[in-house]
Protein backbone atom coordinates (compact mmCIF):
# COMPACT_ATOMS: atom_id res chain seq x y z
CA UNK A 1 0.00 0.00 0.00
CA UNK A 2 1.74 3.47 -0.84
CA UNK A 3 0.89 6.46 1.53
CA UNK A 4 -1.68 7.54 -1.67
CA UNK A 5 -3.73 4.77 -1.30
CA UNK A 6 -6.76 4.01 1.48
CA UNK A 7 -6.57 0.85 2.78
CA UNK A 8 -8.74 -1.66 0.59
CA UNK A 9 -11.45 -3.31 3.32
CA UNK A 10 -13.43 -6.59 1.92
CA UNK A 11 -16.89 -6.31 3.21
CA UNK A 12 -18.84 -9.57 3.15
CA UNK A 13 -21.90 -11.65 5.39
CA UNK A 14 -23.82 -14.76 5.28
CA UNK A 15 -27.28 -13.33 5.68
CA UNK A 16 -27.28 -11.64 2.21
CA UNK A 17 -26.22 -8.01 0.64
CA UNK A 18 -29.39 -6.57 2.12
CA UNK A 19 -29.22 -7.86 5.20
CA UNK A 20 -29.22 -4.41 7.97
CA UNK A 21 -26.50 -6.24 9.69
CA UNK A 22 -24.02 -5.39 6.58
CA UNK A 23 -25.11 -2.03 5.59
CA UNK A 24 -24.20 -0.76 9.14
CA UNK A 25 -21.12 -2.38 8.90
CA UNK A 26 -20.67 -0.86 5.12
CA UNK A 27 -21.50 2.91 6.21
CA UNK A 28 -18.53 2.07 9.14
CA UNK A 29 -15.84 0.97 6.68
CA UNK A 30 -16.33 3.57 4.89
CA UNK A 31 -15.16 6.27 7.01
CA UNK A 32 -12.21 3.85 7.12
CA UNK A 33 -10.86 3.09 4.48
CA UNK A 34 -11.82 1.99 -0.02
CA UNK A 35 -14.63 -0.43 0.22
CA UNK A 36 -15.95 -3.19 -1.99
CA UNK A 37 -18.72 -5.77 -0.77
CA UNK A 38 -18.98 -9.16 -2.41
CA UNK A 39 -22.01 -10.54 -0.70
CA UNK A 40 -24.61 -12.97 -1.15
CA UNK A 41 -27.89 -12.55 -3.13
CA UNK A 42 -29.63 -14.80 -0.56
CA UNK A 43 -29.30 -16.16 2.63
CA UNK A 44 -26.30 -18.33 3.43
CA UNK A 45 -26.80 -18.47 7.24
CA UNK A 46 -25.38 -22.33 8.05
CA UNK A 47 -23.50 -22.93 5.39
CA UNK A 48 -20.23 -23.30 7.51
CA UNK A 49 -17.08 -23.41 4.91
CA UNK A 50 -18.94 -24.85 1.84
CA UNK A 51 -17.47 -23.90 -1.61
CA UNK A 52 -19.67 -24.34 -5.02
CA UNK A 53 -17.93 -26.49 -6.98
CA UNK A 54 -20.17 -28.48 -8.68
CA UNK A 55 -22.42 -25.63 -10.23
CA UNK A 56 -21.65 -22.37 -11.73
CA UNK A 57 -21.42 -18.94 -10.08
CA UNK A 58 -23.23 -15.29 -10.88
CA UNK A 59 -21.87 -12.78 -9.41
CA UNK A 60 -22.71 -8.98 -10.86
CA UNK A 61 -22.34 -5.02 -10.24
CA UNK A 62 -24.70 -3.96 -8.20
CA UNK A 63 -25.91 -0.25 -6.31
CA UNK A 64 -27.57 -0.92 -3.09
CA UNK A 65 -27.22 2.79 -1.58
CA UNK A 66 -25.53 6.27 -2.33
CA UNK A 67 -22.49 5.56 -0.09
CA UNK A 68 -19.08 5.27 -2.08
CA UNK A 69 -18.53 1.74 -2.01
CA UNK A 70 -18.26 -0.58 -4.89
CA UNK A 71 -20.50 -3.52 -4.26
CA UNK A 72 -21.18 -7.02 -6.12
CA UNK A 73 -23.94 -9.54 -5.56
CA UNK A 74 -22.98 -13.31 -5.87
CA UNK A 75 -24.93 -16.42 -6.11
CA UNK A 76 -22.80 -18.25 -4.29
CA UNK A 77 -21.44 -18.76 -0.11
CA UNK A 78 -19.48 -16.94 2.06
CA UNK A 79 -16.72 -18.53 1.34
CA UNK A 80 -17.09 -18.23 -2.51
CA UNK A 81 -17.43 -14.36 -1.82
CA UNK A 82 -14.16 -14.13 -0.67
CA UNK A 83 -12.24 -16.01 -3.50
CA UNK A 84 -14.17 -14.61 -6.02
CA UNK A 85 -12.90 -11.36 -4.72
CA UNK A 86 -9.36 -11.92 -3.57
CA UNK A 87 -8.37 -13.90 -6.42
CA UNK A 88 -10.86 -12.40 -9.57
CA UNK A 89 -12.90 -8.92 -9.09
CA UNK A 90 -10.32 -6.91 -6.75
CA UNK A 91 -7.03 -5.36 -8.72
CA UNK A 92 -4.79 -5.44 -5.25
CA UNK A 93 -5.09 -7.20 -2.36
CA UNK A 94 -7.26 -6.42 1.00
CA UNK A 95 -5.78 -5.19 3.54
CA UNK A 96 -8.83 -6.38 5.58
CA UNK A 97 -12.07 -8.34 5.22
CA UNK A 98 -15.05 -7.84 7.64
CA UNK A 99 -17.57 -9.81 7.67
CA UNK A 100 -21.31 -9.39 9.14
CA UNK A 101 -22.43 -8.37 10.92
CA UNK A 102 -24.66 -11.52 11.49
CA UNK A 103 -28.11 -11.55 12.93
CA UNK A 104 -27.53 -14.01 15.81
CA UNK A 105 -24.54 -15.54 18.12
CA UNK A 106 -21.96 -16.90 16.39
CA UNK A 107 -20.18 -17.59 19.89
CA UNK A 108 -19.42 -21.36 20.76
CA UNK A 109 -19.37 -23.86 18.09
CA UNK A 110 -21.48 -21.41 16.36
CA UNK A 111 -18.54 -20.59 14.44
CA UNK A 112 -18.05 -23.60 12.41
CA UNK A 113 -21.35 -23.83 11.40
CA UNK A 114 -21.32 -19.57 10.53
CA UNK A 115 -21.03 -19.06 6.91
CA UNK A 116 -20.20 -15.10 8.66
CA UNK A 117 -17.67 -16.60 10.06
CA UNK A 118 -15.95 -19.31 7.82
CA UNK A 119 -15.61 -15.84 5.54
CA UNK A 120 -13.31 -14.29 8.06
CA UNK A 121 -11.59 -18.17 8.33
CA UNK A 122 -10.88 -18.25 4.26
CA UNK A 123 -9.71 -14.86 4.32
CA UNK A 124 -6.97 -16.10 7.38
CA UNK A 125 -6.51 -18.80 4.70
CA UNK A 126 -5.39 -16.07 2.29
CA UNK A 127 -3.25 -14.60 4.88
CA UNK A 128 -5.42 -11.47 4.81
CA UNK A 129 -6.14 -10.33 8.50
CA UNK A 130 -10.05 -10.69 9.11
CA UNK A 131 -12.83 -9.65 11.48
CA UNK A 132 -16.00 -11.90 11.96
CA UNK A 133 -18.76 -9.94 13.81
CA UNK A 134 -22.17 -10.67 15.28
CA UNK A 135 -24.98 -9.33 17.23
CA UNK A 136 -26.81 -11.43 19.66
CA UNK A 137 -30.19 -10.47 18.25
CA UNK A 138 -32.15 -12.34 15.69
CA UNK A 139 -34.46 -9.34 14.87
CA UNK A 140 -34.05 -7.40 11.54
CA UNK A 141 -34.82 -4.54 13.47
CA UNK A 142 -31.79 -5.28 15.63
CA UNK A 143 -30.08 -2.12 17.28
CA UNK A 144 -26.27 -2.25 15.87
CA UNK A 145 -25.50 1.46 16.70
CA UNK A 146 -24.25 0.41 20.45
CA UNK A 147 -21.50 -1.65 18.76
CA UNK A 148 -20.21 0.84 16.35
CA UNK A 149 -17.60 2.27 18.74
CA UNK A 150 -16.49 -1.79 18.89
CA UNK A 151 -16.47 -2.20 15.75
CA UNK A 152 -14.47 0.76 13.96
CA UNK A 153 -11.61 0.39 17.03
CA UNK A 154 -10.95 -2.99 16.37
CA UNK A 155 -11.13 -2.76 12.43
CA UNK A 156 -8.72 0.23 12.96
CA UNK A 157 -6.18 -2.20 15.24
CA UNK A 158 -6.09 -5.12 13.29
CA UNK A 159 -5.65 -2.59 10.19
CA UNK A 160 -2.80 -1.01 11.68
CA UNK A 161 -0.76 -3.73 13.64
CA UNK A 162 -2.60 -7.37 11.76
CA UNK A 163 -2.92 -10.47 13.13
CA UNK A 164 -0.70 -13.21 14.24
CA UNK A 165 -0.50 -15.37 10.90
CA UNK A 166 -3.76 -18.02 10.86
CA UNK A 167 -5.38 -16.11 13.13
CA UNK A 168 -8.87 -14.45 12.52
CA UNK A 169 -11.01 -12.88 14.82
CA UNK A 170 -14.42 -13.90 15.76
CA UNK A 171 -16.09 -11.09 17.71
CA UNK A 172 -19.63 -11.69 19.26
CA UNK A 173 -21.93 -9.07 21.14
CA UNK A 174 -24.45 -9.03 23.04
CA UNK A 175 -27.80 -7.64 22.31
CA UNK A 176 -28.50 -3.79 22.75
CA UNK A 177 -29.78 -2.95 26.31
CA UNK A 178 -29.55 0.19 28.49
CA UNK A 179 -26.59 -0.38 29.72
CA UNK A 180 -23.88 0.28 27.75
CA UNK A 181 -21.19 -2.62 27.25
CA UNK A 182 -18.26 -3.02 29.68
CA UNK A 183 -15.85 -3.90 27.03
CA UNK A 184 -14.19 -6.11 25.04
CA UNK A 185 -12.61 -10.01 26.50
CA UNK A 186 -10.09 -11.99 24.74
CA UNK A 187 -11.60 -15.95 25.28
CA UNK A 188 -11.64 -19.00 24.26
CA UNK A 189 -14.38 -20.78 22.17
CA UNK A 190 -17.33 -22.34 24.87
CA UNK A 191 -17.16 -26.32 25.18
CA UNK A 192 -20.68 -27.04 23.94
CA UNK A 193 -22.76 -28.43 21.35
CA UNK A 194 -26.55 -28.49 19.47
CA UNK A 195 -28.62 -31.49 20.74
CA UNK A 196 -31.46 -31.33 17.56
CA UNK A 197 -35.14 -31.83 17.61
CA UNK A 198 -36.30 -33.04 14.29
CA UNK A 199 -40.09 -31.69 13.34
CA UNK A 200 -40.88 -34.39 11.33
CA UNK A 201 -44.71 -33.27 9.19
CA UNK A 202 -46.57 -34.42 6.38
CA UNK A 203 -46.03 -32.89 2.60
CA UNK A 204 -49.83 -32.77 1.19
CA UNK A 205 -48.52 -36.22 -0.65
CA UNK A 206 -48.76 -37.84 2.60
CA UNK A 207 -44.50 -37.71 2.51
CA UNK A 208 -42.51 -37.30 5.43
CA UNK A 209 -39.85 -34.40 5.56
CA UNK A 210 -38.31 -32.73 8.13
CA UNK A 211 -37.34 -29.05 9.87
CA UNK A 212 -34.06 -29.10 11.69
CA UNK A 213 -34.64 -27.39 15.09
CA UNK A 214 -32.00 -27.12 18.05
CA UNK A 215 -31.07 -26.90 21.74
CA UNK A 216 -27.60 -25.33 22.26
CA UNK A 217 -25.89 -27.40 25.29
CA UNK A 218 -23.56 -25.47 27.13
CA UNK A 219 -21.07 -27.77 28.66
CA UNK A 220 -18.37 -25.20 29.60
CA UNK A 221 -17.91 -23.56 32.76
CA UNK A 222 -15.14 -21.56 32.57
CA UNK A 223 -15.28 -18.02 32.75
CA UNK A 224 -12.32 -17.23 30.00
CA UNK A 225 -15.13 -18.66 27.30
CA UNK A 226 -16.81 -16.30 24.86
CA UNK A 227 -20.44 -17.35 26.41
CA UNK A 228 -19.41 -16.35 29.47
CA UNK A 229 -18.06 -12.91 28.66
CA UNK A 230 -21.67 -12.12 26.79
CA UNK A 231 -23.95 -12.78 29.81
CA UNK A 232 -22.03 -10.42 31.66
CA UNK A 233 -22.10 -7.77 28.72
CA UNK A 234 -18.83 -7.60 27.39
CA UNK A 235 -18.33 -8.45 23.88
CA UNK A 236 -16.28 -11.69 23.24
CA UNK A 237 -13.36 -11.58 20.85
CA UNK A 238 -11.97 -15.30 20.24
CA UNK A 239 -8.86 -15.94 17.90
CA UNK A 240 -9.69 -18.57 15.20
CA UNK A 241 -7.41 -20.55 13.46
CA UNK A 242 -7.68 -22.71 11.07
CA UNK A 243 -5.18 -25.10 11.76
CA UNK A 244 -7.56 -28.37 13.08
CA UNK A 245 -4.29 -30.64 14.19
CA UNK A 246 -4.96 -31.68 17.94
CA UNK A 247 -1.49 -30.99 18.68
CA UNK A 248 -1.82 -32.46 21.96
CA UNK A 249 -2.76 -35.89 21.18
CA UNK A 250 -0.30 -36.30 18.63
CA UNK A 251 2.44 -38.60 20.29
CA UNK A 252 0.14 -40.74 22.02
CA UNK A 253 -1.79 -41.48 18.97
CA UNK A 254 1.76 -42.82 17.39
CA UNK A 255 2.85 -44.39 19.90
CA UNK A 256 -0.86 -46.65 19.12
CA UNK A 257 -1.15 -46.47 15.33
CA UNK A 258 2.38 -46.38 14.19
CA UNK A 259 4.28 -49.44 13.54
CA UNK A 260 6.57 -49.76 11.15
CA UNK A 261 6.41 -52.87 8.48
CA UNK B 1 -23.59 -51.39 24.82
CA UNK B 2 -24.54 -55.02 26.38
CA UNK B 3 -22.27 -57.77 25.54
CA UNK B 4 -25.49 -59.23 23.60
CA UNK B 5 -25.26 -56.15 21.00
CA UNK B 6 -22.73 -55.66 18.28
CA UNK B 7 -21.23 -52.22 18.33
CA UNK B 8 -23.60 -49.36 15.98
CA UNK B 9 -21.96 -47.82 13.03
CA UNK B 10 -22.96 -45.24 11.40
CA UNK B 11 -21.17 -44.98 7.78
CA UNK B 12 -21.95 -41.42 5.66
CA UNK B 13 -20.34 -39.59 3.01
CA UNK B 14 -20.14 -36.54 0.84
CA UNK B 15 -19.99 -38.53 -2.59
CA UNK B 16 -23.29 -39.78 -2.01
CA UNK B 17 -24.48 -42.85 -1.29
CA UNK B 18 -24.28 -44.43 -4.43
CA UNK B 19 -20.27 -43.93 -4.61
CA UNK B 20 -18.24 -46.76 -5.05
CA UNK B 21 -16.16 -45.34 -2.11
CA UNK B 22 -19.14 -45.45 0.59
CA UNK B 23 -20.18 -48.83 -1.13
CA UNK B 24 -16.91 -50.46 -0.13
CA UNK B 25 -16.76 -49.01 3.04
CA UNK B 26 -20.25 -50.75 4.23
CA UNK B 27 -18.68 -53.87 3.11
CA UNK B 28 -15.66 -53.67 5.49
CA UNK B 29 -18.23 -52.12 7.85
CA UNK B 30 -20.72 -54.68 7.87
CA UNK B 31 -18.25 -57.75 8.98
CA UNK B 32 -17.51 -55.46 12.13
CA UNK B 33 -20.57 -54.54 13.67
CA UNK B 34 -24.54 -53.26 13.03
CA UNK B 35 -24.31 -50.89 10.31
CA UNK B 36 -26.64 -48.17 9.86
CA UNK B 37 -25.99 -45.98 6.42
CA UNK B 38 -27.20 -42.26 6.46
CA UNK B 39 -25.89 -40.77 3.41
CA UNK B 40 -26.53 -37.87 0.62
CA UNK B 41 -28.58 -38.83 -2.28
CA UNK B 42 -26.22 -36.44 -4.32
CA UNK B 43 -22.97 -35.41 -4.46
CA UNK B 44 -21.82 -33.00 -1.39
CA UNK B 45 -18.59 -32.42 -2.38
CA UNK B 46 -16.82 -28.92 -0.61
CA UNK B 47 -20.24 -28.54 1.19
CA UNK B 48 -17.95 -28.29 4.45
CA UNK B 49 -20.11 -27.78 7.61
CA UNK B 50 -23.01 -26.69 5.86
CA UNK B 51 -26.62 -27.40 7.66
CA UNK B 52 -30.02 -27.32 5.98
CA UNK B 53 -32.20 -24.63 8.09
CA UNK B 54 -33.61 -22.42 5.92
CA UNK B 55 -35.23 -25.84 3.69
CA UNK B 56 -37.20 -29.23 4.55
CA UNK B 57 -35.00 -32.37 4.90
CA UNK B 58 -36.22 -35.37 3.11
CA UNK B 59 -34.75 -38.84 4.29
CA UNK B 60 -36.38 -42.46 3.26
CA UNK B 61 -35.39 -45.75 3.82
CA UNK B 62 -33.82 -47.61 0.87
CA UNK B 63 -32.25 -50.59 -0.23
CA UNK B 64 -28.97 -50.58 -2.01
CA UNK B 65 -27.38 -54.13 -2.42
CA UNK B 66 -28.32 -57.52 -0.59
CA UNK B 67 -25.99 -56.38 2.89
CA UNK B 68 -27.41 -56.37 5.95
CA UNK B 69 -27.38 -53.19 6.45
CA UNK B 70 -29.82 -50.34 7.30
CA UNK B 71 -29.92 -47.30 4.76
CA UNK B 72 -31.56 -44.36 4.45
CA UNK B 73 -30.96 -41.50 1.43
CA UNK B 74 -31.37 -37.68 2.39
CA UNK B 75 -31.47 -34.82 0.71
CA UNK B 76 -29.09 -32.64 2.72
CA UNK B 77 -25.26 -31.75 3.49
CA UNK B 78 -23.02 -34.97 5.08
CA UNK B 79 -23.23 -33.36 8.70
CA UNK B 80 -27.42 -33.44 8.47
CA UNK B 81 -27.13 -37.27 7.76
CA UNK B 82 -25.17 -37.39 11.20
CA UNK B 83 -27.22 -34.89 12.94
CA UNK B 84 -30.44 -36.87 11.61
CA UNK B 85 -29.03 -39.67 12.17
CA UNK B 86 -28.13 -39.34 16.01
CA UNK B 87 -31.02 -37.23 16.90
CA UNK B 88 -34.27 -38.65 14.70
CA UNK B 89 -33.24 -42.22 12.97
CA UNK B 90 -31.16 -44.24 15.32
CA UNK B 91 -32.41 -46.08 18.39
CA UNK B 92 -29.88 -45.91 20.31
CA UNK B 93 -25.83 -43.66 20.30
CA UNK B 94 -23.55 -45.04 17.42
CA UNK B 95 -20.41 -46.79 18.49
CA UNK B 96 -18.70 -45.19 15.92
CA UNK B 97 -18.93 -43.16 13.04
CA UNK B 98 -17.14 -43.78 9.80
CA UNK B 99 -17.52 -41.20 6.97
CA UNK B 100 -15.92 -42.12 2.97
CA UNK B 101 -14.21 -43.66 1.34
CA UNK B 102 -13.80 -40.14 -0.19
CA UNK B 103 -13.24 -39.99 -3.33
CA UNK B 104 -9.81 -37.64 -3.93
CA UNK B 105 -8.01 -36.31 -0.60
CA UNK B 106 -8.41 -34.64 2.45
CA UNK B 107 -5.29 -33.80 3.76
CA UNK B 108 -4.13 -30.42 4.80
CA UNK B 109 -6.80 -26.97 4.60
CA UNK B 110 -8.71 -29.41 2.45
CA UNK B 111 -10.16 -30.75 5.83
CA UNK B 112 -12.05 -27.61 6.22
CA UNK B 113 -13.71 -27.59 3.09
CA UNK B 114 -14.51 -31.23 3.26
CA UNK B 115 -18.40 -32.00 3.82
CA UNK B 116 -16.92 -35.78 4.05
CA UNK B 117 -14.37 -34.80 7.03
CA UNK B 118 -17.32 -32.19 8.54
CA UNK B 119 -19.33 -35.56 9.20
CA UNK B 120 -16.79 -36.85 11.19
CA UNK B 121 -16.57 -33.35 13.18
CA UNK B 122 -19.80 -33.22 13.87
CA UNK B 123 -19.82 -37.12 14.79
CA UNK B 124 -17.30 -35.43 17.00
CA UNK B 125 -18.77 -32.58 18.73
CA UNK B 126 -21.60 -34.99 19.70
CA UNK B 127 -19.11 -36.77 21.43
CA UNK B 128 -19.32 -40.18 19.17
CA UNK B 129 -15.55 -41.58 17.96
CA UNK B 130 -15.76 -40.65 14.64
CA UNK B 131 -13.29 -41.26 11.33
CA UNK B 132 -12.98 -39.76 8.11
CA UNK B 133 -11.51 -41.80 4.97
CA UNK B 134 -10.22 -40.22 1.86
CA UNK B 135 -8.13 -41.89 -1.20
CA UNK B 136 -6.28 -40.07 -3.49
CA UNK B 137 -7.78 -41.18 -6.18
CA UNK B 138 -10.75 -39.21 -8.00
CA UNK B 139 -11.80 -41.47 -10.47
CA UNK B 140 -15.19 -43.48 -9.77
CA UNK B 141 -13.38 -46.67 -10.58
CA UNK B 142 -10.28 -46.23 -8.14
CA UNK B 143 -8.84 -49.38 -6.22
CA UNK B 144 -9.87 -49.43 -2.43
CA UNK B 145 -9.15 -53.12 -2.15
CA UNK B 146 -5.35 -51.50 -0.52
CA UNK B 147 -6.61 -49.92 2.04
CA UNK B 148 -8.79 -52.88 3.67
CA UNK B 149 -7.13 -53.79 6.34
CA UNK B 150 -6.04 -50.82 7.38
CA UNK B 151 -9.12 -49.03 7.50
CA UNK B 152 -11.00 -52.19 9.32
CA UNK B 153 -7.50 -52.21 11.64
CA UNK B 154 -7.85 -48.22 12.28
CA UNK B 155 -12.66 -49.00 13.01
CA UNK B 156 -11.79 -51.78 14.97
CA UNK B 157 -8.84 -49.83 17.27
CA UNK B 158 -11.36 -46.75 17.72
CA UNK B 159 -14.29 -48.95 18.56
CA UNK B 160 -11.99 -50.72 21.38
CA UNK B 161 -10.30 -47.70 22.84
CA UNK B 162 -12.07 -44.78 21.65
CA UNK B 163 -10.57 -41.21 21.01
CA UNK B 164 -9.55 -38.75 22.72
CA UNK B 165 -12.26 -35.90 23.72
CA UNK B 166 -13.30 -33.20 21.22
CA UNK B 167 -10.83 -35.43 18.23
CA UNK B 168 -11.83 -37.40 15.23
CA UNK B 169 -9.61 -38.61 12.68
CA UNK B 170 -8.89 -37.55 9.29
CA UNK B 171 -6.94 -40.99 7.39
CA UNK B 172 -5.79 -40.02 3.82
CA UNK B 173 -4.46 -42.66 1.40
CA UNK B 174 -2.42 -42.89 -0.97
CA UNK B 175 -3.68 -43.89 -4.42
CA UNK B 176 -3.13 -47.21 -4.69
CA UNK B 177 0.06 -48.67 -6.86
CA UNK B 178 2.16 -51.90 -7.13
CA UNK B 179 3.84 -51.58 -4.00
CA UNK B 180 2.01 -52.08 -0.57
CA UNK B 181 1.40 -48.83 1.17
CA UNK B 182 4.57 -48.29 4.25
CA UNK B 183 1.90 -48.34 7.17
CA UNK B 184 0.11 -45.44 9.07
CA UNK B 185 1.59 -41.91 10.34
CA UNK B 186 0.30 -39.98 12.25
CA UNK B 187 0.74 -36.33 11.42
CA UNK B 188 -0.53 -32.74 11.75
CA UNK B 189 -2.30 -30.63 9.04
CA UNK B 190 -0.09 -29.45 5.91
CA UNK B 191 0.18 -25.66 5.81
CA UNK B 192 -0.84 -24.70 2.75
CA UNK B 193 -3.99 -23.38 0.56
CA UNK B 194 -5.88 -23.14 -2.46
CA UNK B 195 -5.42 -20.38 -5.05
CA UNK B 196 -8.43 -19.92 -7.28
CA UNK B 197 -8.49 -19.21 -10.97
CA UNK B 198 -11.95 -18.47 -11.80
CA UNK B 199 -12.77 -19.64 -15.90
CA UNK B 200 -15.34 -16.74 -16.30
CA UNK B 201 -17.62 -17.96 -19.17
CA UNK B 202 -20.69 -16.41 -21.19
CA UNK B 203 -24.32 -17.59 -21.39
CA UNK B 204 -26.33 -17.91 -24.50
CA UNK B 205 -27.88 -14.55 -23.32
CA UNK B 206 -24.30 -13.02 -22.82
CA UNK B 207 -24.20 -12.93 -19.38
CA UNK B 208 -21.00 -13.89 -17.63
CA UNK B 209 -20.49 -16.95 -15.05
CA UNK B 210 -17.73 -18.38 -13.27
CA UNK B 211 -16.51 -21.99 -13.03
CA UNK B 212 -14.42 -22.02 -9.61
CA UNK B 213 -11.13 -23.99 -10.54
CA UNK B 214 -7.70 -23.66 -7.90
CA UNK B 215 -4.51 -24.57 -7.53
CA UNK B 216 -3.27 -26.03 -3.96
CA UNK B 217 0.21 -23.83 -2.80
CA UNK B 218 1.74 -26.04 -0.27
CA UNK B 219 3.87 -23.59 2.07
CA UNK B 220 5.04 -26.28 4.43
CA UNK B 221 8.08 -28.38 4.51
CA UNK B 222 8.14 -30.67 7.27
CA UNK B 223 8.42 -34.10 7.20
CA UNK B 224 5.44 -34.19 10.34
CA UNK B 225 3.17 -33.30 8.04
CA UNK B 226 0.30 -35.37 6.24
CA UNK B 227 1.43 -34.20 2.60
CA UNK B 228 4.80 -36.06 3.66
CA UNK B 229 3.47 -38.81 4.55
CA UNK B 230 0.78 -39.03 1.20
CA UNK B 231 3.91 -38.45 -0.72
CA UNK B 232 6.54 -41.08 1.00
CA UNK B 233 3.08 -43.60 0.33
CA UNK B 234 2.23 -43.98 3.89
CA UNK B 235 -1.65 -43.73 5.38
CA UNK B 236 -1.53 -39.99 7.10
CA UNK B 237 -3.70 -39.87 10.48
CA UNK B 238 -4.31 -36.64 11.46
CA UNK B 239 -6.08 -35.90 14.90
CA UNK B 240 -8.93 -32.98 14.42
CA UNK B 241 -10.22 -30.63 16.48
CA UNK B 242 -13.75 -28.49 16.83
CA UNK B 243 -11.82 -26.09 19.16
CA UNK B 244 -11.11 -23.38 16.80
CA UNK B 245 -9.44 -21.04 19.81
CA UNK B 246 -5.43 -19.72 19.24
CA UNK B 247 -4.51 -20.56 22.61
CA UNK B 248 -0.98 -19.40 21.95
CA UNK B 249 -2.37 -15.85 21.13
CA UNK B 250 -4.68 -15.34 24.07
CA UNK B 251 -2.47 -13.48 26.15
CA UNK B 252 -1.09 -11.51 23.39
CA UNK B 253 -4.88 -10.15 22.44
CA UNK B 254 -5.52 -9.58 26.03
CA UNK B 255 -3.47 -7.14 26.93
CA UNK B 256 -3.99 -5.69 23.43
CA UNK B 257 -7.56 -5.55 23.13
CA UNK B 258 -8.96 -5.59 26.88
CA UNK B 259 -9.12 -1.78 28.98
CA UNK B 260 -11.59 -2.05 32.00
CA UNK B 261 -13.75 0.36 30.95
Amino acid sequence: MTKQEKPLILVTNDDGITAPGIRALIRWMNGLGEVVVVAPNSPQSGMGHAITIHETLRCESVTMDAGPQLEYSCSGTPVDCVKLAVHELLDRRPNLIVSGINHGSNASVNVIYSGTMSAAVEGAMQRIPSIGFSLLDYSWDADFSHAESYIKHLALDVLDQGLPEGVCLNVNIPKATDEPYKGLKVCRQTMGHWEEDFDVRQDPTGKPYYWMRGQFVDSDGGSDSDIWALNHHYLSVVPVQFDLTNHASLSTLRSRFEHES
